[in-house]
């Protein structure tokens, strides 16, 4: 099958969800006893939890884009897969809302942290999946180009990619604060600029 | 007429209403009286229905997608019958949440379940028609490589795919749980590899 | 210019404001004191005013295709005519859940309704204002199979197109229920396929 | 990398928050104590805000849409630069409500109003950013017709449309009435036709 409507499809899906993350942005009521700079400030787990999973959809598919790039053609698998990894996508502003609402609660606060930590292990897992799928079960369905060396390369570091989100869904258990911290370092990290061209062609999860 | 911009509208509201089923996912109020694990236990029957309806909006894209490669062209009517289907498509968010409210009450629930598994009836009922018209009433439509055996192999297991969610509705008004089950193991039967090339390439209602 | 992201952008804008109609279908609040069939009746308008709105923007949506296969190229002016077309697109849901919320009340009602059919007369006429504006303004933009008597015909239709929203509108003022009427009336009119293979190429305003 | 995925990406983020602006829209409640007429009128502020922040975002659609027609290819910095700026895009529903919701407030609109001026004022500051990137820091990514002519003046008219944003922003603290005015006088002026072709290929920022 041609791959056309398929990145069509998880283009709307992604877009959806990149954006629905901001209707949970908070607008405090006005006419409250304190004000409004008071109001927004104590929210600042809504928009620094916004920040860390916009930045972190927006990488995702812009390696989604990568790993269809050297795809030729896709399978009915391929299509299920990719529905799994948009599911997860979409589970993102529940978990990242969850993640906001409870961040300075004093209960609920570790496991709201790793749900949040845990829906972003899942995406990663699942992008690890169809990743996995095309290079090494279906490697018929790749461009000519994609040499086995590359191939194993960006295995190795969609794998790698893994690791930060099992030690930010641990962290969980010790501290709410220390799981944000790591999710927000990981955005940075794959967000600046690599300084190996072939390396930027294939980010994040497969830096 | 040319196909492109059905497809591409197609995926537009297919995306959308898949990703607005995770708006009604519940975040439990921080400072609750019970722990946010037994919070979200509770509300276990949001996420069941979400995940079923996500899979099942989910292979219904993918069935769309395999319908529409078998044609060549459209014309006004099947502009219609797609934007009947695509109503059908959107009611989903609401009949969810309707079916999630509603699991564990006392009244009412066995209505909200006959509403879902009713929507999803519908759905597939719509997919049929559109289906029929462009195999049965508007053969010059499709591309040439498309045999009077594949058109009929393709209608019957659409026919046959009716099938359980009539069986689903009926079964709502004995019980929600009933109607839920079916609907999940229809979501998790055309989500798994079919062995057979040929119908992996039509799935769901098509299977 | 070509046309191609005019064409993308506006089918995912019509895309989200059709799916986002049924955000406002209600779910009544379990354990009220009425049965669930009983609320849900009691709601009735909402249902109704959702279904009218919903066909009649996939039948905009259709006239958009069609206006813009006539077109080969578009310029600065088509781009912001279209940008208000589609203002008027996205102020339906609200305008459709205003008109559903007061159907029923005893003050506002007519108003609401005004402003129901108010919302799909100002789409119409900037329909009417876009296609004018590429027919009459600039035939340069148009394909050169488009022969002055295909705009003519197409223009005449999209004005006689206006009448039924100013009739709705002013109906209003009597009852909002005969507005509903007369909205839903022109819906399925529109829908309903049309017996000359060439007005069913353009359908709607075009009719 | 090829750019039809960047832009149907775009496409979709623009489609998806140009259209959630209008879920802002107040519906009053049935049954107040005022009349309908009042109540609405009451709540322009959400009206205007509304209209100002669907004109603006379609402008810039429209920019980037110009911006990306220069381009021929896209490199990994491109994209993360575009993300950026659909970062800003979807901050505007929130603070376009936040505006809409304080503007008649006695504590906080000042502070809301230099908000919304500034979410916009950091969209042309990224808008200008990913401009300055492919414009002087890969030209190698530009279609050949591009001169260092059209470059230069391009460049200079984007960096003239941040003036009218960091006024607004600076007026907020006198006014939330005169940020509004600015922001919709700034919509108004960049929507108006321009006489020059040329300008008119590369709108508002850009004019």
């Amino acid at each position: 099958m041609p791959k056309g409507r398929l990145e069509a499809f998880s283009d709307g899906v992604i877009a959806v969800a990149i954006t629905l993350l901001a209707l949970d942005l908070p607008i405090p009521e006005p006419d409250s006893a304190r004000s409004l700079a008071h109001e927004l400030a104590a929210r600042w787990p809504s928009f620094a939890a916004f920040a860390v999973s916009f930045v972190t959809i927006g990488i995702v598919w812009i390696n989604h884009h990568a790993m269809l790039r050297r795809v030729a053609q896709v399978d009915h698998r391929t299509l299920l897969l990719n529905l799994l990894l948009l599911l997860s996508v979409c589970l993102l502003p529940f978990s990242t809302a969850l993640m906001a609402d409870y961040l300075k609660a004093t209960e609920g606060e570790r496991l709201a942290a790793a749900i949040y930590a845990g829906s972003l292990l899942l995406m990663s897992v699942l992008f690890f999946a169809m990743q996995r799928y095309v290079l090494r079960v279906r490697p018929d369905l790749l461009h000519r180009g994609v040499t086995p060396e590359v191939r194993d390369a960006v295995l190795r570091r969609n794998a790698a990619g893994l690791v930060p989100y099992l030690v930010a869904t641990a962290l969980a258990a010790a501290s709410p604060y220390a799981t944000l911290a790591v999710t927000a370092a990981v955005a940075v990290f794959y967000a600046l600029p690599s300084t190996t061209a072939d390396v930027a062609a294939a980010p994040v999860a497969e830096r």
